[in-house]
């Protein structure tokens, strides 16, 4: 979708104000990804012609964009005014010009550093920054209606996952398992699927495995990690199925992921340091000795983007607060064997974690 | 698809280090991206952890990949080697470190601003600049087996048209037909389907229009445009159809594209500029009276990217050669009523163009 309605965006754009008089930032120039559409409703086309939003501290936000797309900007008079840029023109001066005196300017994370060299090279006395922690401290806590739409796809997720204990595995090849993954996905409420893992047997030990034509068979693990946007906002969830009954040896790594992930929820609470949730799902598994196949963080948060703030990663003390969003997704790989991961969503209420996944936990026994 | 097999990787790499050396550029940077898999194979995922591969122009390039994704790469001794890294360091600053005595760094067109910033901030005295024309000189003209996917993929993408001729289009949503555009456009042999625009009615007039709720009824003119990949390579063709008889100011306007889209084809040759094509087509639509409604170029390049050069429009002085391969798509957008574009892949032969769509260009007239 490339338009985000329900929000206050006149409210927002002066909360974005006030954070970049705080921190001295003069402009604000948004292009792909989730900053501009947290600000204006408008979701860039990433493509080699240029969609980018100048946001100044003190004067009209101006939304430069091709000229071809314009008709899909809704307009929003009092947040921002449109600037369509034709064929010929050149949107990189058109946005130096609209830099005006500015001298401290930040660019949104995800922005084409084709853009972002060709200003410096037009505008070399301005300073830029990553806008990254600007966005983050703007976004960091969700608003009420943001954590609704989060539960929405969190529930659209859960009834995908609950479908997916009912499916036959065995015979399927992850590609044709990802399809089906990703067609639940839509059926269930999603935009769209924005992403399908399906890894099966020793593929389940790379963690961003790409399903391939592997065939399930009769005694895999299979990790089954996807989710997608609901007006906007995203589900990502993480379930492990096994074909047939699994062996001892699966089970018991898989009640040290389970354990862990439970630890992890219960350690959410309001003033509790980011890598604190990390430490202790990564003490569960450390002290059933798997430590050294957990190879990855704890989570991520989520909102308009799949990975955003806060990173749940050893080095983060940032304080968890209410309305902050994340994943707690531990996992063990075991290389040549198999993988193992459990995911829910959840966000920080006044005391501790609500979980936005319900879909049960317990390995899926499948045909 | 992560991987991209059946290429000379070492004789790719080879040429991007003569061509760095003409150039006076000491390193390449290449994360998200077509860059990276024309050069390595490995496509990056674009997400907050960095993928970059560092190209010197004398020594061996190495690609930093997150610790959780390394299992996905293929390795290929003697083009990169890997430097996975664990969620606890630093990507940047290895990077960084990775560049050694560095002055001049070209950097792949998308990375990341946060990335590119980051670099600036840790080596301050290197001069950075868009990797663009590098990696354009490189990939301009398409190597025999880089045609041949597009061949394949232009043929599954006319499979689609055709099969499009058969529906219903009347009583369904423009989202209904974008979601059967898309399941056909993978039915038919696509990877996935990278876009599908459905646009009925006065939605026609937006190129770029985003398939919502609104019902086709009948008389309704309907642009399709749609594509995928194949092995890598993308697709991308429009067609028109009309629910019903159409009446004679449409048909008329419709017969001014096609005759524009014949001609632009017809221009196709060795030696001409991009420019000239763009012209061509121009020329057409003005002389019938419709020139301010024709609001984008004639075309764009197409490969491992759905844009990339050469781009025919108005200003590109660049010679078209033998296997360069790009659209073109004129059009007729007018506001409130309809729009009409046709639109074809075509490759630059020895003499002219080899048009890689051949489904029928006339108006589809459907139920």
């Amino acid at each position: 979708m490339s338009d985000l309605t329900g929000f206050d965006y006149p409210g927002r754009m002066e909360r974005a104000r006030a954070t970049m008089a705080e921190r001295g930032i003069d402009a604000l120039l948004l292009s792909v990804g989730a900053g501009l559409p947290y600000l204006t409703g408008y979701r860039a086309t990433p493509m080699e012609r240029l969609t980018m939003a100048v946001v100044p501290a003190r004067g009209e936000p101006v939304l430069a964009v091709p000229e071809l797309e314009a008709p899909r900007v809704v307009p929003r008079p009092g947040v921002f005014s449109l600037r369509p840029w034709g064929e010929t023109e050149d949107p990189v001066g058109i946005v130096a010009g609209l830099l005006g005196g500015a001298r401290s300017v930040a660019v949104g994370d995800s922005t084409w550093a084709r853009f972002v060299l060709g200003l410096q090279a037009r505008r070399p006395e301005i300073g830029f920054e990553p806008a990254g922690p600007l966005m983050t401290r703007l976004r960091l806590r969700k608003e009420p209606s943001e954590i609704e739409r989060l539960r929405r796809a969190g529930a659209a997720a859960d009834r995908v996952a609950l479908r997916l204990r009912e499916e036959r595995f065995a015979g399927r090849t992850e590609r044709e398992l990802a399809r089906l993954v990703a067609e639940m996905t839509v059926e269930e409420g999603h935009e769209s699927a924005a992403f399908t893992i399906v890894a099966s047997g020793p593929n389940g030990a790379s963690p961003h495995h790409e399903p391939g034509g592997r065939v399930v068979t009769a005694g895999d693990a299979v990790v089954v990690d996807f989710g997608g946007s609901v007006d906007g906002y995203h589900s990502d969830t993480t379930r492990c199925f096994h074909v047939g009954p699994p062996p001892a040896a699966f089970l018991e790594a898989y009640e040290v992921v389970r354990r862990a992930q439970e630890v992890g929820v219960t350690a959410v609470a309001p003033g509790v340091a980011a890598e604190e949730i990390d430490r202790a799902t990564r003490a569960v598994i450390d002290d059933a000795g798997y430590g050294d196949f957990f190879i990855h963080r704890t989570g991520h948060g989520i909102g308009l983007e799949v990975h955003e703030e806060p990173y749940l990663v050893a080095g983060n003390d940032l304080a968890l607060g209410a309305g902050m969003a994340f994943s707690i997704e531990p996992g063990i790989y075991l290389p040549g064997e198999f993988g193992i991961r459990i995911e829910d969503i959840v966000v920080v209420g006044d005391t501790g974690a609500e979980r936005l996944n319900q879909s049960p936990r317990d390995l899926g026994i499948v045909g």
